[in-house]
C-alpha cells in the first residue's frame, strides 16, 4: 500500500486518468457539499456503474417497514449529455488526451478538462466546473465549455431526473413537474413516508464565444423526468458555454420554516433567477471567499518538512474540507452520517463516530458548529427515552444509529452475507451495542469543558449526562460477586457479540455515572435553581444514589499478570489464528468470506481494538505498562476492518512515543479514502476517519489533549516534519500553536483572558 | 422508409451489427415470453440506456395515489457480467467481429454470437442462447458459451437483481433473500400496494469442454440484490459453458392457487432443480416442440410470391409469434397490454386494442384463448359498474384502460408535455373516451358468432351486451331536435377532445343497443330461463324500452353532399393546414412539438381516422361512395400517429379494391416494429399492430370477414403474391384456405359439420 503523491498538488486532489471501472472512488472523495446537501461528483456524461447522489441532510425517509430510514437520493441535476455530430460524448468511446479532474479543496470547486475525439473524427476540448455553494446553501452551479476542433453540431440534453433511487428503493412521490417560460424547469417531489417536500429547479444559460445566445428548446416532461434538448452548430475554434444553475429546497429547511410548498416553489424560482443573473463565475468566487473565511482562515494548519510531508499537509486539509462539506453547521436538528453526504452507505445515520472521532475537531476549531452537534443529541432525547422504555430500562438509551430526531433506533436488522447459512447476517448493534450512551455523555462533557459554554451545559449538557447515567444505573446487573455487571453487549469491536463485561462499556459507564454524581453535587451548591429544575425532570433524588452506587460497585476488567487488559469475559479464551491473509487484503472484512460470525466469536480477532479506544479516552486511568502490553497483544489480533481503528492506534502510538509507528498508521489512515484502493469509498467517504486524521496530527503529533479539564500540549513530530502549526479554541480564546522539533510557541489570538495549559510537562500561562 | 430485408431470413429476425445507441429496439422486438411473463431481450452484459424488464401478466401494482397501477418490473435474472483477464466483456469496448443476434420465432429462442477481443488483446468467441419456456410457464433459461482465443481468466458475476424499477418507481418490498447450498439463489419480494408475492430463483451449472465442473462460489447478499462471483482459468481453445436456470412464481398465479408464500418458495425451488437436471438443451427442445404444436401447426400461414413476399410472410408470422408471447392463454383474469409484455409503455393496461385489433386473430385461430380474453371483460364488470356509478350512469361503463379485474379505470390523468403551458397534458380518454364499452360488446358478439360458444354467451356474453347497452341508454342526451346525442366525448381520433356526436361512438352505441334488443327478444322466446335470470340481474323489463328507444332515436351523423361522413360536429369546420412536415417525420406526434392540444382542436388533423374504423367494423352500413369520398378526405388529414391506424387503412384499401395502396399500408404496418426507425419500440412493441398485420393479410388480402353472422371470403392478393394459405376456425370447424390469383380452395379439416360461406360472392357449402 503506497500513497499516490502524484494525485496531490498543494490544494488540489487530482485524477489524471479516467477509470470507468472505479467510478465510485472519485464520485465520493471528490464530492461537493455545504452541510445542507452533499453532491457526489458523478461526471456530466453518464457511465454504467455510476452512482449519482444528491443527499439533503436530515430529510430521512423509510421505504417500508422492512427497511430503515435513510437519506433519500433527490432528483439529479448533474447529468448533462452531449452529442458531437450524433456521437455521444463519453470517455470510454473514441479517444482522449490531456485528461484531468481536479478537486480544489481551497475553493470547493471541481473541474475537468479533456481533449476528446469521437469515432467520427470530430474533436472537442471539454472543460467543466462545478460548485455546491458555501454561501447559498441551496445552490448547485455547473459550467461546461466545449471548444470545437472542427466544424460540428453539438446536441445537449439536460434536465432534472427523479428516476434515481437508493439502490432500488424509491423514496419519492411525484408532485409536480413543469417548465416556466420554456426555460425554468421545476420538479416537485415528496418523500413517501416522512412527507418532506423537495423543490428542484434548473435553468440553462448559453454563451457562444463568450456572448449570451438563445437556443431553440425542445421541452420534455416524462415520468419522473423533466428535460430539454438543445442543438447548436459550431465552427472550428468556436467555444460554446453551458451554465446550468440549480437549486434544491425542502419543506424541512430551517431557513424557509413556515412557508408551504407552493410558497417554496415560488421563492426558489426567484432565487434561481438571482443566481442565473449573477452567473457561474460570480457564484464560484463568492463561494471560494466563504471557504477562505469559514475554514482556511478560521482553522489554518501548516506543516513544513520533506516532500512526503506535503501529502501529510494535504491529507489533513482534505480532512478539513470533508468535515466542512458534511457538517450541518446551519441546523441543530441533524448530525453527521458515517459517510457524510457523499454516498448512500450507512444511510446517512450518525453513530458514536460523531462524539469520539469528529466532535474534537469542531470543538477546537468551530465551537458554534460543535454546539449544534451536541444539541442534536439533546433534541433527539425522545427517541432515546423510547428506546430505553422499549428495552425495559430508564433514562436516555441513545440509538446506536440515529437519523431524524424522533426516529429512535434506526440500525438495520440484517446486513452482509452469512457464508454458512446463506442468509443475511443479523446485526446486533442496534440492540446491544450500548456504549453509545456513554459516548454521547463523553462528547457533551468534552464540549462543555473545552468551550466553557455554560448556557449549553445548563440547557442541555448536565441533563444529558445525568439522563444517560440513569440509563446505565438501570442497565447494571448484580452478579453473584455482589458487583454490577453489564452482560450481553457488543463493544466497539463488533466482531464479538453477546459478550459480558466489555471493558470499554463498563469503564465508560462508570465514567458516565461518576460525572453525573459530580455534576449533581456541583449544581446542588452552585446553582440550586437549575438543580431543582433538573430534579423535577430527572428525579435526581431517586437516581443519584443509583448513579453513585453503580459507579462505586461496577465490575471493571483488570489487567492480567502480563498487563493485558481483557476486552471482555471471553476474548482471551478464543482461538489464535494466523490473520496475515486478511491483513494483506485490499478490502475489509475478508475474514467473513472464510468464517461466519458464529465462528468468529471463538477466534481472537478484532475488527478494531476496544481497549485502545478506552486508553485513549481515559488515558490517565491506565498504567503505561498496561497500555504497552495490551497494544502488543491486540495489534497482532486486529484487522482494522473499521475505518475508526487506524487513527486511534496512531494517536496511541504517538502517546507511547513510537512516532515511527504513529506515522505509519497515520499514513494508512489517510489512505482509507485517499489511498490507491479503488473500491473502498464506493458507498461514500469515511467521515469519522477525517476526524481521526485531524486527531493524528493535532492530538497525536501535536500532542494536544484535554485531560481532566486541562489543556495539555505534548508534541512529538514525525521525523520528516520540521514544523507544525495550528489554531485551537480553548475556553473561548483562540490559540495559535507552532511546534518545531525543539520548541512550542503559543500565541493567544483573542487575548480576552489568560489561558493556563501544560506544555511538555510545564504549566504555562498565556 | 424502407424494409430492411437483410434482417429477415426465413423464421429468423436478425441483427447483424450492435447499436448501443438504440438498445430498446431489439430489447422489445426480440423479447421473449409465454403469456405468463414477458422478458425484454436485454443483453447479458450491461449497457448504459438498457431497459431490463421482466413483466408477469396481471401482477399490477400502484406506486402511490399520483400514479396509475402498472405491471411491476420484477427482479432481473438476465444480467450476467463477464470479465476476461479483468476487462469487462462489452461490445462498446475492444473490438468485435462476426456479430449476430437472432430471434428464431419458430422455436422462441434468442441467440447471439460474437468474436470479441479485449483491449488487453485477449479474445473470446461468445455465444448465448435464451428461452422463456412455452411449456414451463415460470421458467427462463440462459446458456452462455465462451471459447478462449488465448489463455485467459474468466470472471463471472450473476445473480438476481431487484434494484430495477419502472422508470424510477419501485413496486416491491424486499421479503427474503438467501442462498441454499451456496448455489440456489432465492429472492422474495412483494408488491407494495397489491401485495402480490414474487419468488425468483436462480441456479448456475458450469461445463468446461462439455464436462460439468464445480467452481468456488463467492456469495453476496446486498440491498435488493443476491449474486455470486465465479472465476475460472481457460486455456486457448477451451470452451466454458454457463447454464443459468431461473424461475418466477407469484402468489397471484392460478396454477399455485391455495399455496402460501413459503409453500411457493419451496415448490419453486424443487421445480428449479428439475429444470437444472434437464439442462438447457432439453428445456429449449421441449419449448420449441410446444411452439410447433401450439402455434405453427395450429394456425399455419404460407405466402408464395416474389422475394419481397418472403418478408411479408415473416412479418405475419412474426405477428403470430408476438401474439403468442403476450397473450395470457393460461388465465382469464388478465388481458393484453398495449405493449404486450415487452416494455413498460402504457403500463400493461389493455385498451379497445384487444377487441378491435387482436381478438379476431384469436377467435379465428385459437378460440380457447379468445374466450379467456372475453371472459376477462366479464370478470372485470365490477370495475365497469363502479365507473358508471361514479360518472352518474347505469350499466357497464368499461374503463378506457383496464388492469386488474376490480381496478376500474386506470387511465393516467396526465401524459406528455404541453409546449405552451409547460405543463403535462391532461388525458381525457379515461373520462370521456367512451366507445370502449361498445367495442367490448362488439368483441363479445364477434366471439359468440364465430365460435358459436353457447356456453360463454349464456354465462357472460348476453349479459355483457345488455349491460353495456344499459350504459349507452343512460348516457344519451336528448337534444332540442328530439333526438339523442352523445356530447363531450373523445373518439378513436384522440387529437379531438370534447366533441359532440362522434360518428364512431354514436354508430357503435346504436349497434350495441340494437344487439341488446335483438338478443333480449331472442332469449325471451328461445331460452326463457336464462332471460328470467338476466332480467333479475339486469332489469331487462325496465331497460329494454330504453335500449330500443335509444337505438331508434339516436342521432347519426350523415354524409355531406360530397359523401364525406363528418367524424364529429366540428372537425370539418377546423383549419386545414399543411401536414407534410409531420407525415415525413420518423417519430410520431411531431405536431405536438408545434401546437398544443388546445390549438389542435381547431385543426383538421387526425391521429387516426375515426370513420375508417367505423366503415371497417360496420361495413355494410355505408355506401361505397361514402367510404371512398371519406377515405380521400381523411387520408389527407391523417398522421397515423397511432399504431392502430395503418392496418385499418390497409384493410379498407383492400376492401375498396386498391391493392397497391393496401400493400403499401401493410408494409408500413409491418414497419411499425420491424422497420428501420430505431426509437419506435423503446417502450415496447405495438401489440394491436400485430393483430392489424394479421388482419391486413387475412382480412385485407385474404378478404375474410364475418358479416352479419356469415363468413365471407373475398381475396385480393397483392401483385407480388401468387399464393396465400391459412386456417380459420368457423363455428367449431377448422378450415384450410388456399388463395391463388385465380382460385380459392377451402378444405374443412375437422369435418364435423357442414360450413356455409360466401366466396367471391358465391355461397358455397363445405
Amino acid at each position: 500500500m503506497a500513497m499516490d503523491y502524484s494525485k496531490v498538488r498543494d490544494w488540489i486532489l487530482r485524477e489524471d486518468s479516467f477509470d470507468v471501472s472505479h467510478l465510485g472512488k472519485c464520485e465520493a472523495v471528490m464530492s461537493l457539499g455545504n452541510g445542507y446537501m452533499g453532491l457526489r461528483s458523478a461526471t456530466e456524461e453518464k457511465y454504467l456503474g455510476e452512482t449519482r447522489d444528491l443527499l439533503v441532510n436530515g430529510t430521512f425517509n423509510k421505504f417500508d417497514k422492512n427497511e430503515v430510514t435513510e437519506l433519500p437520493n433527490a432528483a439529479d441535476v448533474t447529468a448533462i449529455e452531449l452529442w458531437i455530430d450524433d456521437e455521444r460524448f463519453s470517455l470510454d468511446q473514441g479517444t482522449h488526451s490531456g485528461y484531468s479532474r481536479e478537486l480544489n479543496i481551497k475553493t470547493g470547486e471541481l473541474t475537468r478538462t479533456v481533449q476528446w475525439t469521437a469515432k467520427n473524427g470530430k474533436s472537442i476540448l471539454f472543460e467543466s466546473k462545478r460548485i455546491v455553494s458555501l454561501t447559498r446553501l441551496h445552490d448547485i452551479a455547473i459550467k461546461i465549455s466545449v471548444t470545437a476542433g472542427s466544424d460540428l453540431s453539438l446536441k445537449i440534453r439536460s434536465g432534472i431526473n427523479a428516476r434515481v433511487t437508493n439502490t432500488g428503493s424509491q423514496h419519492f412521490s411525484e408532485v409536480e413537474k413543469r417548465f416556466y417560460d420554456r426555460k425554468y424547469m421545476q420538479f416537485v417531489e415528496q418523500t413517501t413516508q416522512s412527507k418532506v417536500g423537495f423543490v428542484i429547479n434548473s435553468v440553462h444559460r448559453f454563451l457562444k464565444n463568450g456572448e449570451p445566445i438563445d437556443l431553440p428548446t425542445d421541452v420534455n416532461i416524462e415520468h419522473r423526468l423533466v428535460f430539454a434538448d438543445y442543438e447548436v452548430g459550431l465552427k472550428a475554434g468556436e467555444c460554446f458555454t453551458i451554465e446550468k444553475f440549480s437549486n434544491v429546497n425542502t419543506t424541512r429547511d430551517a431557513d424557509t420554516a413556515g412557508l408551504d410548498l407552493p410558497a417554496i416553489q415560488e421563492k426558489s424560482l426567484l432565487d434561481l433567477q438571482k443566481s442565473e443573473t449573477l452567473g457561474y463565475d460570480a457564484l464560484a468566487a463568492e463561494s471560494a471567499a466563504a471557504w477562505k473565511e469559514q475554514v482556511w482562515e478560521k482553522a489554518p494548519i501548516e506543516i513544513e518538512g520533506d516532500k512526503k510531508s506535503e501529502f501529510d499537509l494535504f491529507a489533513v486539509r482534505f480532512a478539513q474540507y470533508q468535515m466542512r462539506i458534511f457538517v450541518p453547521a446551519h441546523d441543530n436538528r441533524m448530525n453527521i452520517g458515517a459517510k457524510g453526504l457523499s454516498g448512500e452507505g450507512y444511510k446517512g445515520h450518525c453513530f458514536w463516530d460523531t462524539e469520539i472521532f469528529l466532535l474534537p475537531y469542531y470543538i477546537f476549531t468551530d465551537p458554534d458548529t460543535a454546539r449544534k452537534l451536541v444539541e442534536y443529541r439533546y433534541l433527539s432525547l425522545p427517541g432515546a427515552h423510547r428506546k430505553a422504555r422499549e428495552n425495559g430500562y430508564k433514562g436516555a438509551m441513545f440509538p446506536w444509529e440515529s437519523a431524524w430526531l424522533d426516529d429512535g433506533e434506526t440500525c438495520p436488522l440484517y446486513m452482509g452475507t452469512d457464508i454458512l447459512t446463506g442468509r443475511p447476517i443479523k446485526v446486533w448493534s442496534g440492540i446491544i451495542e450500548q456504549h453509545i450512551s456513554a459516548d454521547v455523555a463523553f462528547g457533551v462533557w468534552q464540549y462543555g469543558i473545552i468551550t466553557e459554554d455554560k448556557d449549553f451545559m445548563e440547557r442541555c449538557g448536565y441533563e444529558l449526562i445525568m439522563d444517560t447515567a440513569t440509563f446505565w444505573a438501570s442497565r447494571l446487573e448484580q452478579g453473584v460477586d455482589g458487583l454490577y455487571h453489564i452482560n450481553d453487549v457488543v463493544g466497539p469491536d463488533e466482531y464479538h457479540e453477546h459478550v459480558n463485561d466489555n471493558a470499554f462499556t463498563n469503564y465508560m459507564a462508570k465514567w458516565n455515572m461518576k460525572k453525573a454524581v459530580a455534576y449533581a453535587d456541583m449544581l446542588k451548591t452552585e446553582n440550586p435553581a437549575l438543580f431543582a429544575s433538573l430534579d423535577r425532570k430527572l428525579n435526581i433524588a431517586e437516581n443519584f444514589p443509583k448513579w453513585s452506587d453503580g459507579a462505586d460497585n461496577i465490575f471493571l476488567p483488570q489487567p492480567t499478570a502480563d498487563n493485558i487488559l481483557p476486552m471482555d469475559d471471553r476474548f482471551m479464551d478464543g482461538e489464535f489464528i494466523d490473520l496475515s491473509k486478511y491483513k494483506a487484503q485490499d478490502f475489509v472484512a475478508g475474514i467473513m468470506k472464510d468464517y461466519n460470525l458464529d465462528q468468529i466469536q471463538h477466534i481472537q480477532v478484532c475488527k478494531q481494538a476496544d481497549c485502545l479506544v478506552l486508553f485513549y479516552l481515559l488515558e490517565d486511568q491506565f498504567a503505561p505498562e498496561v497500555k504497552r502490553a495490551s497494544w502488543d497483544y491486540y495489534i497482532e489480533r486486529t484487522l482494522h476492518d473499521s475505518s475508526l481503528s487506524l487513527s486511534t492506534h496512531s494517536v496511541m502510538a504517538a502517546d507511547m512515543g513510537d512516532e515511527e509507528m504513529a506515522y505509519d498508521l497515520f499514513q494508512k489512515s489517510c489512505a482509507i479514502d485517499l489511498g490507491p484502493y479503488m473500491g473502498t469509498s464506493d458507498a461514500g467517504i469515511h467521515a469519522a476517519s477525517f476526524g481521526g486524521i485531524w486527531q493524528c496530527v493535532i492530538y497525536g503529533f501535536g500532542g494536544v489533549r484535554m485531560l481532566d479539564g486541562k489543556l495539555r500540549i505534548e508534541p512529538r513530530l514525525p521525523a520528516n516534519w520540521n514544523k507544525l502549526s495550528y489554531t485551537l479554541y480553548w475556553k473561548g480564546e483562540k490559540l495559535a500553536v507552532t511546534v518545531t522539533k525543539d520548541d512550542v510557541e503559543i500565541q493567544n489570538l483573542t487575548g480576552n483572558k489568560q489561558v493556563e495549559l501544560t506544555v511538555r510537562g510545564k504549566t504555562v500561562v498565556i
